[in-house]
């Protein structure tokens, strides 16, 4: 068995003078010692888009590992895999997503000029976050629908949250057609015997897993899983050549490779570290009054079939802290960095590269906070040194209404509204229009409107609301995000 | 200023506990010490696809250093950076295109559903490789076609070769059309006074450069510059953010921000540095009988503006060789490891970072080759160790053959063959039928035919002849690549 990185380093010893890119010749500028390991397609390494030798062999044993009927690399992160994914499936016509799903799936709908049939997710109302998708919104969409290419789904969301994938896919297959799934934050599922069930398991054709998010790669590393005959392989193969590349970064690649290694010996102990750790956030924040994190009690509500170990949702409830305060309280008081705000909850990563320490230090941190801002809640104020650590505040209201998508009407496809005439108007002006744009918060990257859309009073109240909890809201037109692009004759 | 690499060590030392992406939190898996630095969108580290912070410095750097309007970082290559500029100008209709470009144009032509309209290469008898583009060829087809969305050539070619590409802009803004200039091997240009003239300052309205080619950068790392208003920046911009992931590297930043540091204070070193080893490898080969080093003779002939310094490109002349047989040759027996072998040629890439120990051994194993070969002419053989280093052999006539462009016949646009119903067939039956597949040579990835081109005889002649060389011929349905995809019904 050899792995790329060994054969890297070792090609790295050989004294084979480089007539080759790189331009740097293995000759590190700055301290990265990853210059020595970059290397192209010259013989003994392969081709990513035409593997048959190392990188085959790569690709095998991580296909292998995942239990899939055939795996790829992606270098160009989870992103490429959807929008190659969609491409493959095509044939025009229309296409059945999730409404809470990445923005690049909008993006695979605009390339491929599709009608876009939407299922919402449900709303969980308690930690104010997406729920699960009913698989029987999929069924009456299939059934009215004639001209259905693929169904695709996000399981898990950003926030951990996974959906009943085994029935969607029995349901999508019923009709004959394909279910792609974006398990991006879900590549360590297929792996923990004590995890959530993995899409891969459950039947989905085409499986999407980022190995950077949950697993110890490189950040733009991804896998896309091919299973049963519903999709064509030539097909993906064509358009993942496409979208990605056509000089795929060794490193990156290397460092596929090696966390495949990484997780088929030290797999279980990852896994195990992982569920200790989070039992152990679970015992530590246990009793806290203002903030609560969320655990498995919401698992069989709201289409909720499973919540990841590896996302630490932790809501705000009625302290009257932001996501966006809390997460900068935990930074600049306590040098803990999350993943995310969102209007009233943070959420954290956790892996089986995590440390006792730095879960400590969230629970201290947390627990401190959590007191400080009881008694301050209790005097009817909030302590100074609370104010000053940025914290923004706003009604539970307000938060809830911001969380849920909003449904708007489709007056044209978004590839129709890609193409029209456009102008750029004040945000405030917007309702009733055709929006132009996608605007959504990143992360999670999932957007209120997308073009072709009519703005409507939520969307307007959601991007405001966004704006003034401190998120970081995308795809407004100017820098300010006053202005918004609106498509002319409507 | 700040620079992102030191940024990101800095950040590794200030001890704030990571709860985000990526899962390898920062703890090496492998010896890359790269995992320290590999960040994600988190506080002080911007947005790619949103920047305002030190990526946005980072990239006002490279436009400074390239004097260009405005620049973007390429996380996924070349590649995204051509899909961005063509779906940037596409407005359905027409493209004018270099027949000699990089597949991803076509996938370009492909994803916007255009019809595109060729201008071929002059051929260079001399060397066997495509000369330039001759502007007068452009002006006829801007002429005759009336729903042109852009002129795109790529200059210099994967052989070093440049074209008029200030004359090809002057047409093509004579007739309110935006040039697009696939720079990708030419990224020095604009750093060397002594090199050739790069598009940018001949007034392209897009150009693209890859890094990692011809610069001290990692490999997938590349920048697409825009100029004048003849491209909408928002365009550009939002195809961006779909080719590329929404997860960059912070890894492939950090060491495009190096690059352009390190080229903005050591570029002038680096570019004399390039221009002296070019100059001995020129000496030092002087005399050879066999092989032949393409030299700046040719500049002036068969639209042909510039020969860049940066490509070795050796030539097999009448000695009986196939570039396959002198690559393997040059790697076998004197280590030395080339770019590219074509027919009967191989290309080197030399950058400022390249040793007059390399050079030298170059130069030494040419000559030695050169003096057995045509002693073993002398003797009507070829040596035995010669014979046993894969050396290949064909005819000369053959080879120039192999090495021009075949002119097929359009039976319909890419996209319109992509749609349509496919079988495969062997490759000596498809005469006269409609591809339903790219075939080209990787490297340097020219097609070619494309879909819907009707192939022709002299197409198959060019696929098994690249086949006997031992070319990496790809595209082809199966490994062997004894079959093609062809469209139904033709």
């Amino acid at each position: 068995m050899e792995y790329l990185y060994h054969k890297l380093r070792e090609y790295e010893n050989r004294n084979i003078y480089p007539f080759h890119m790189p331009g740097h010749k293995r000759m590190p500028i700055a301290g990265m010692n990853c210059y020595g390991i970059d290397m192209t397609e010259i013989p003994e390494f392969d081709n990513l888009h035409h593997a048959q030798g190392i990188l085959a062999d790569a690709m095998r044993r991580a296909a292998r590992l995942y239990r899939s009927g055939k795996t790829y690399y992606l270098v160009n992160g989870s992103t490429c895999g959807i929008l190659a994914a969609i491409s493959a499936v095509s044939k025009g016509g229309s296409i059945i997503v999730a409404r809470n799903c990445h923005k690049s799936v909008y993006h695979g709908v605009l390339l491929n000029r599709l009608k876009a049939h939407y299922v919402y997710p449900a709303y969980q109302e308690e930690y104010h976050v997406n729920g699960g998708i009913d698989p029987q919104d999929v069924r009456k969409l299939l059934e009215e629908e004639k001209d259905v290419c693929a169904v695709l789904v996000t399981s898990p969301t950003y926030d951990g949250i996974t959906s009943d994938v085994c029935k969607i896919g029995q349901i999508a297959h019923g009709y004959g057609v394909p279910l792609i799934v974006d398990e991006a934050h879900g590549a360590l599922f297929p792996l923990d015997r004590d995890g959530c069930e993995s899409a891969l398991d459950a039947g989905a054709d085409l499986v999407i897993h980022s190995l950077h998010k949950t697993l110890p790669c490189l950040t733009q590393t991804a896998l896309i899983h091919l299973n049963g005959d519903l999709v064509s392989e030539k097909r993906l193969e064509h358009f993942l050549q496409i979208y990605q590349t056509s000089s795929p970064s060794y490193v990156l690649m290397a460092a596929m490779d090696e966390c495949i290694r990484y997780m088929s010996t030290e797999g279980e102990t990852y896994c195990e570290r992982l569920h200790e750790l989070r039992k152990r956030i679970g015992a530590g924040l246990e009793g806290t009054r203002m903030f609560r994190l969320m655990d498995d009690r919401i698992v069989g509500r709201d289409h909720i079939t499973g919540l990841d170990d590896g996302k630490v949702v932790i809501s705000c409830g009625q302290s009257g802290w932001s996501g966006a305060g809390l997460a900068d309280a935990l930074r600049n008081r306590y040098h803990l960095q999350m993943e995310m705000a969102g209007v009233d909850y943070v959420v954290g990563i956790l892996t089986g590269m995590d440390t006792q320490e730095g879960v400590d230090r969230l629970i201290r941190a947390v627990r401190e906070l959590d007191t400080a801002t009881m008694g301050a809640s209790a005097a009817m104020g909030i302590s100074a040194a609370i104010r000053t650590s940025a914290a923004m505040r706003m009604s539970g209201a307000e938060a809830v209404s911001c969380q849920s998508l909003p449904v708007n009407r489709q007056a044209m496809t978004i590839h129709e509204a890609d193409c029209s005439g456009k102008r750029t108007i004040p945000i405030e002006q917007a309702e009733g229009c055709v929006s132009g744009e996608f605007v959504y918060a990143y992360p999670p990257g999932i957007p209120f409107v997308v073009p072709g859309e009519v703005i409507g009073s939520d969307v307007l109240r959601i991007i405001r609301e966004g704006q003034q909890t401190g998120l970081s809201i995308e795809g407004l037109t100017d820098v300010q995000g006053k202005t918004i692009q609106i498509c002319n004759g409507k």
